[in-house]
Formats: C-alpha cells, structure tokens, sequence
C-alpha cells in the first residue's frame, strides 16, 4: 500500500488521519486549511507482445526483482491513454514499436493499492532490443518461459491466461483480482538464476 | 490534471519540480532527501445498471455538475477491486445491490488525469433510493434520458455506447478517449432544467 501522508503537499503543515464529515474512512487531512488529501491506487500498464509465436519478455535490470522476467509495464502517466501508456513502456523496457492494442487483462492488486492493465499488441517491424530499466531483452515460445523466474505475479497470471486462450482460439478480456497468497501459489523464485547473457 | 505538490508529504519540506536522472518528465522532488514523488491518474468506476430495460441514474446532489444526471461512479478506492469499487458506488449514491458485474468501458481522460471504468451490473431485488450524494434516483428508458443534461462526457458516451451494442443484440469493450473537444461535441448543458422532483 502507498505510505501513507505526513505533512500537507500544499501548505507543508502536519496532517491528520480522521473521517472527515460525510465519509466512512480516514483521510489525511491539513491541519492549517482542513483540506483532504484522498489517496487512491494506481495503474501499471504493460503490453503481451506476440511475434511469430512467441512473446517478447524482459529480464529486470532494476530493483524490485531485478534479474527476473516480465512483460514490458510500468505506471500510466498522467496526460497518457491507458494504451499509450502500455506501448510507451514497450518502447523503453524493450525498444519495441506496437500496434493494434487491445485490452486483455485488468488484475486488481488490492493489497499493493495498484491495477495492472495488460494490453494485447503486435510488433511492428523486428526490431526490439534491452532499454535502461532491462538486463535483456528476448522472444519466448510459451515452452521456454521460465516461470517460477517470473518477476510478479501479474505476469504470471497473465501469460497463463494468454496461452489458455490462445489454445483454444479465442482472446477473452479478463478481469480479476490477485493477493498476496497467489505469490505463494505460484510458487515464484526468490533469487533470480542470475545466468549470463553475454550482453 | 490533479494539482501540483509544493511540500514533501513525507517530512514537510518543500518540493522542486525537475527531470530526476534516468527519467524523462519532471518530478516533484524532495529538497532536503531527494524522494520523487509520482502523480499518476486516478480511477473512477461505476455501473451501468439495467432493470426491466430501464438505467438506474442519479441526479447529483453534490458539485461538481450539481443538478445532473449521472450514472453511479466515484474514485476507486485504496484496497478494493475495481469492480467491487463500482458495486460500492451504487450502493452509496443508489442505495442499490447489484450483482454479475461485467466490465463494458474504460475511458480516458487525460486533460483530467483520470480512468473512467464502467460496469455492466444487474439489479439484485426491487430497492433504490436517493444515497446522500444523490438528489433523486430513479429508472430511466433509453427515451427517458435527457442527453444534454448528464453531467459529463463520459456518462454520454458510455450510455451511447450502451444503448448501441443492446440495440444490435451485443456487448462489447468499449477503451477509447475523450478530450475537452468532446464536452462542446456532446452540446451538455451549462445550467441544470432543475425542476423539481418532489422528493
Ligand atoms: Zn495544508
Ligand atoms: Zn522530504
């Protein structure tokens, strides 16, 4: 969950957790102005790239779970369109272009206060390669993904979801909620196998 | 677009706006510890609620759009699912329980940074009522609504959208945007007709 407010972001001075009048939870309220601050979750959005069978996937050069794999996602920016913001994190995570976006998948994480939004895309041209926030960037078939080196377990979700679908010939959209005991479910990794690349 | 930081929420003192190194946007950045801190859009969500061919609406009670029709929606909030956070909004603004929701819109809206996810919902039993944000609550068929006086683009698209997929016998997903362009296209009025509802 997102820490919680200390002081006022307008006015710096100290806030307060109350219900204010008229709500049923607390809030961080100023205690100069009496002004609420509501703080809510955020989105991550992220792309299933598919290109001639397999799926481009990420190996995180970057903490939490450096060293594991992920479909390229990140936070939705303010200004962007939920799919903007997912082919805009494929271009960074794995210098990739993306077309024909379509929505697959919205996993509600309640208990880190975020959505992950998952969008089905296409790669446009061949061209794809490791961006600052990745170790390497590969195509996988769905029988070379390692999953229990899956970085979260959105993606884990997700790509299952994926394949299932694909199997039988027909994309759903889905919609569903994952909580702290699916990361133990799926039993992922807690080091990465730390292979090298040689890149 | 949500107002900018001048205090660090965290220890209260103040905040400069500039591009942290490796990032490509500015940030609200602590003074004194160097913490970024990121603004990213919020999540609104709400159902769209048919019973015996007629949608549950609510007449605001509350600014914005004081006086306008709206379907049940509010921001998600920290440590529910989207569609749980859709059913709750129709409770407090419908007094109304819904059940089998299914998602059916997510619309951008960028100049204001937020999401706006709508769920298909059926009525569980025969209650609604006016919650203490709404002024009256009430079933409207698809002649019934007054278009010019929804209270915003989203809930005019949304509903547009609705009635088109009933009409041709099928729901589909709607992911699309909606610009400041879309409030003029839409002709919505500035000025609630405000008559008077007996209740
Ligand atoms: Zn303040
Ligand atoms: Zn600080």
């Amino acid at each position: 969950m997102p820490k919680a407010m200390r002081f006022c972001p307008d006015c710096g001075a100290p806030v307060e957790y109350r219900i204010p009048t008229g709500d049923d939870r607390e809030r961080a309220v100023c205690t100069a102005t009496g002004d609420i601050f509501y703080e809510n979750p955020r989105n991550v959005v992220g792309c299933i790239v598919e290109h001639e069978g397999a799926i481009l996937m990420c190996r995180r050069a970057i903490e939490p779970r450096l060293g594991f794999w992920t479909l390229p996602a990140g936070f939705l920016e303010l200004g962007e369109t939920t799919p903007d913001g997912a082919a805009r994190e494929t271009r960074e995570e794995a210098c990739a272009e993306v077309a024909d976006v379509k929505l697959f998948a919205m996993l509600d994480v309640t208990h880190i206060g975020q959505v992950h939004i998952f969008y089905r895309a296409r790669l446009v041209g061949e061209h794809f390669a490791a961006g600052p926030e990745s170790a390497y960037v590969t195509l996988q078939r769905e029988d070379e993904i390692d999953w229990p080196q899956l970085a979260f377990p959105t993606i884990h979700r997700t790509l299952e979801r994926y394949f299932a679908d694909r199997a039988r010939g027909h994309f759903g959209l889905h919609v569903e909620s994952l909580g702290a005991a699916d990361w133990r479910a799926m039993a992922l990794d807690r080091e990465p196998t730390g292979h090298d690349d040689g890149c």
